[in-house]
C-alpha cells in the first residue's frame, strides 16, 4: 500500500528537518495544513521563500535586515555605544526592554572549543574595524553575552582584544533576577550580586 | 527601530499559525532557516505547496492520496472488510502494525456535541453507500475508534445505523497494553479485559 502518499511523505521529510520537529509533529502539521484552505499553505510557503531570498545580514553589524538601511546606519540611535550579542534573538530581547538606544553587533555565536568554534568563526574582525574606524568614535562596548563558560570565554577574549583601542568595556549586570527569591538563588549568582553591589541612587 | 524586519515578522506570523507553534518557536525556526542554504527553504516551501495543491481525498474512503488510484480501488487488499477510523494518522498507525489487509474508511472526526460535530459532519453517508453497493460484498466493519466518550458515542451510532445491512460489526479489542503492568492498569480497562477475555489458541 502506497501510504502515506509520496507528497505527504515528502512534506513530512522537509518539515522534520527543522529543529525540534519530529516525524509525528510533522505529520500533525501536514494534516492541519490539508484541512485549512489552500491560501494558508500558500501564504506560509511564500513567506518562507521571501524570507530566505530577501533577508540579508548587514555587513557592518550582522543583524538580519530586509533593507540595505540597517539600524547601524540610522542616525536615530546613539552612535557611540555598541552592544555585543551572541545572536539575533538577543537583539530582539534587548530591544523589547526599551532600555537601550545604541548600536548592536552580532557575533554569530560564542567561542566554544567543544563545538569547534574559535574566534575566527565569529564576527570579531568587523567589530574591531567598527571600533577603529567609526565616526563618531565608539566610546563604550557593552558585552551582553550569556553567563555560561562559552559566553565568559568570549567576553574575556574580546576584553583582551579591544583593550588597545582605549574603549570602555562593560558587561550587563549578573545578579538576582527581579522577582527572584533570595533564598532560592544559587551561591555563585548571589556571591556575584554582593561583589558587584550597586549604590542606591 | 524596524526590528525584527518585516520579512521575518511575516514568516513568524505564518509559522505560528500552525498548531503547537508559538512566536518564540517560530522565531527559532526562522533563524534556523536563515542559517541553512537557500535550497533547504526552497525544498520546504515547494513541498508544502505541492502537498496542498496536489493531495486529494479519495471520494470513496476519504483517505489522502496523491493519485486517483486510492487503496480502496486496489485489488491487492481484502475487499470484504472495512476498518472505520477517525482520521488519517490512525490509518498510518494500523498500516504500521502489518496486521490488517482490508480497506479503510476515514470518518474525518467523531461525534462531539461539545465541539458541535454531529453525524452529518462525518463521512457516514459514504460509508453506508459503500456497504450497500460494494462488489464483493462487505462482510465485516471493524470500528477502530479511540476509547473516549466521543469515540464510543460514534461507535454506538454507527452500530445502530449499520445494523440493517446485515454486516458483522466488530471493535478493536480494549485491554491491557502489551508490556503493561497489571497492577498499574485502571479498573475500567482491567474489568473490560476480563469481560472480553479470549481463548488461548
Amino acid at each position: 500500500m502506497n501510504f502515506p502518499p509520496k507528497l505527504v511523505d515528502n512534506a513530512i521529510e522537509e518539515i522534520s528537518k527543522l529543529p525540534g520537529i519530529g516525524k509525528k509533529t510533522a505529520l500533525r502539521l501536514v494534516l492541519h495544513l490539508l484541512k485549512q484552505d489552500q491560501q494558508t499553505t500558500q501564504n506560509l510557503s511564500e513567506s518562507l521563500t521571501r524570507l530566505r531570498e530577501q533577508t540579508q545580514y548587514c555587513s557592518t553589524c550582522h543583524i538580519i535586515s530586509d533593507t540595505s538601511d540597517c539600524t547601524c546606519k540610522t542616525i536615530k540611535r546613539e552612535l557611540n555605544t555598541i552592544c555585543v550579542v551572541q545572536d539575533t534573538p538577543d537583539v530582539i530581547a534587548i530591544e523589547n526592554t526599551a532600555q537601550y538606544r545604541g548600536l548592536y553587533h552580532v557575533l554569530g555565536g560564542v567561542i566554544s572549543p567543544i563545538e569547534g568554534i574559535g574566534p575566527d568563526e565569529l564576527n570579531i574582525d568587523t567589530l574591531i574595524n567598527r571600533i577603529k574606524d567609526s565616526e563618531p568614535k565608539i566610546e563604550e562596548v557593552i558585552l551582553a553575552l550569556s553567563p555560561t563558560m562559552e559566553g565568559d570565554t568570549t567576553a574575556f577574549y574580546l576584553t583582551k582584544k579591544l583593550k588597545e583601542f582605549g574603549v570602555k568595556i562593560t558587561s550587563i549586570a549578573r545578579g538576582i533576577p527581579i522577582g527572584g527569591e533570595l533564598e532560592f538563588a544559587d551561591e555563585v549568582t548571589l556571591g556575584r550580586s554582593i561583589m558587584t553591589r550597586t549604590n542606591y541612587e
